[in-house]
């Protein structure tokens, strides 16, 4: 049994419906012990991407053992595999639909093992095909916190399914990516990692960056404050992401950005 | 005292005000192990009947001993009653306006009993006529949940207020029921449930019923994928309720479907 | 170790994101005992007014030694200092930018005290600048609930910052005070409080008051279902605040309502 289950929500249920409440009475009727807490219902409707996208830069501020139940699944019911990820210090439940591709991929570590979940005694007895969150995942989830066996709640499986999630293209001097979400304070979050400007010598040489938006070169700054005049700047976020922004208001509002907007990184001579 | 005590809690409340924190606060005030969900706090402002049938659907999925506080209370501080309804496996709190009529109409057991909350030192001190969820329901709920006998909480009343909710009508192979919500996702609910097919033959002969919706006949299908095409579908959903969905759309903005909006299922020749 | 260690969260982030949830995860890594509650996530973008007001209405219906994150942080990363501010009863901890304001102002105990959050081993080790409710503020909270004595966490501060909230004019007779913030049910929340009623004659003798929005008297009832005319009437909310509404709608929208308008409470002889 783990010392301190603790099992994470994710999913486009909204908070509007029941959905969310549902799935914790399954998993606080299996596991009373269990601690449930939501990292967001709010990806936006059968965003798979964008789930992929939350779960990858949330886990990790959760502690060892916790069990990251994600559900973005407009296959449910269908032939669609309902998977268990383990890694080194986590667990991933959810449909195999590419939700987990980011984790996949971060994955080199003799741990990692994914089951196709079969163990129908682990799912609620009374279950149907349009509401997996509740009926599997969610009794999986729980009775995993409870001590069972990933190996005993399914199959090993390797032909897992991947997205194509959007990657920046690194060339000498240049970083070229794209916006890939808005944040709910107009915060304009790029797919550019703080590790993709280490060929440009790192963020330590940042004065010597231009970062460039629709022809504009923006002020590189540390912290949101550093630039309050109004204007567009570049930041590197809390979770390592170059980000725009303008101070105190909306970017996205603002200038009008756009997920899949260019944004870019070159090194200048200086 | 009850083993785990659980909490659930289902309003009007929104999220943008503290009044579903502060009933938190109050609860932990009594009882620090009380574990608290939230069914749902976007009730639309009012709605005592949408309340009533979330709260029917969604209780079942809590373990047994699970006390459920529904606020939606346009009556407070009237001389409408606080109520503590009793069922073989569950407590329910609120207020005597029929938000529990559909709890009333299931129970049979001799478990069945409703008190007026009476008992006064259960309540908060200090407590004002506008918000008897903070000042009530919860302190209640958190002294039950400590294991307080019902009995000493009231009076048993059987003259509790009941609400007309919309019931399906059933004649020989035809059954008319109604839409009754509209869900975060777009879907459309009926009030036509699997046991109301019964008289039709049961789900099991789904291929010689046609659901019909504004004149159009729509595809039975079994989970969501099935019909993938863009059109309107039928389904029994995960709560064992007729829907109307669009395969990853929303099929009440795409087709303008509206509560009260009537649908029927009819058995064919063939 | 405190009994019951819980630690709530009011800030300006939304549900949309994660951030809350991973404020969560950063708090059970620490301290898995920790009962989280969310007050509200919703306050407006950036605005410490209201933030400083939900915290200082909200906060008393929780136990002793809960300890309050606020995060509304437009000055994250800048010079500004993390503060944690310990009263007789409860914790705060946030930025200092007067978002406690109010919590400043109610406290003549000696158990006041604020200290400037300085000892980094109580953060997360790997931290940037622009979420410290992710990186101090959570952490810190954690570490107080298990235990660690306020004055290890960082030097006292008596040059904390303030803001100036609205106050009432009271004179002879009259009370003018102002609309400061508007409920989900849209309800208009005056700055006026019941012991504000105090000089002319406390809240027995309000029929002898007139109240007065946009030179209309208003009825002044106890109770909303007491005027369920449709007209706006006046009733002391469950938090001591003279708050105008109209029964099961939407005063705000209605008589369109908004922030800082007017509102006075006059003795009429009689």
């Amino acid at each position: 049994m783990l010392n301190t289950p603790i099992i994470t929500l994710t999913s486009d249920f909204g908070l509007k419906d029941s959905f969310a409440g549902l799935m914790k009475g399954v998993i606080l009727g299996i596991n009373p012990d269990a601690k449930i807490v939501d990292i967001t219902h709010n990806i936006h409707r059968h965003n798979i991407f964008e789930a992929a996208q939350v779960l990858s830069m949330s886990y990790r501020y959760f502690p060892p053992t916790t069990i990251h139940i994600a559900v973005v699944d407009p296959g449910v019911g269908s032939n669609r595999r309902p998977l268990l990820v383990v890694t080194e210090d986590h667990y991933f439940i959810g449909p195999d639909n590419g939700i987990f591709t980011a984790i996949f991929e971060s994955q080199k570590s003799n741990f990692f093992k994914v089951y196709h979940l079969t163990a129908s005694h682990y799912f609620l007895p009374m279950r149907g095909l349009t509401f997996h969150g509740r009926d599997i995942f969610a009794p999986a989830a729980a009775w995993l916190s409870k001590g069972v066996d990933s190996h005993k709640m399914g199959d090993p499986v390797t032909d897992y399914v991947t997205v194509e999630l959007p990657m920046p293209l690194i060339s000498p001097g240049n970083v070229t990516g794209q916006i890939v979400s808005i944040d709910a304070f107009g915060n304009a979050i790029s797919n550019i990692r703080l590790e993709n400007l280490e060929p440009l010598g790192g963020i330590d040489a940042k004065d010597r960056f231009a970062v460039t938006y629709q022809n504009e070169r923006l002020p590189f700054v540390s912290y949101y404050a550093e630039n309050s005049t109004g204007g567009l700047s570049a930041i590197i976020n809390s979770f390592g992401q170059l980000e725009l922004y303008v101070y105190q208001r909306s970017a996205a509002e603002e200038r009008k950005i756009s997920i899949g907007d260019p944004v870019s990184v070159q090194t200048i001579s200086g």
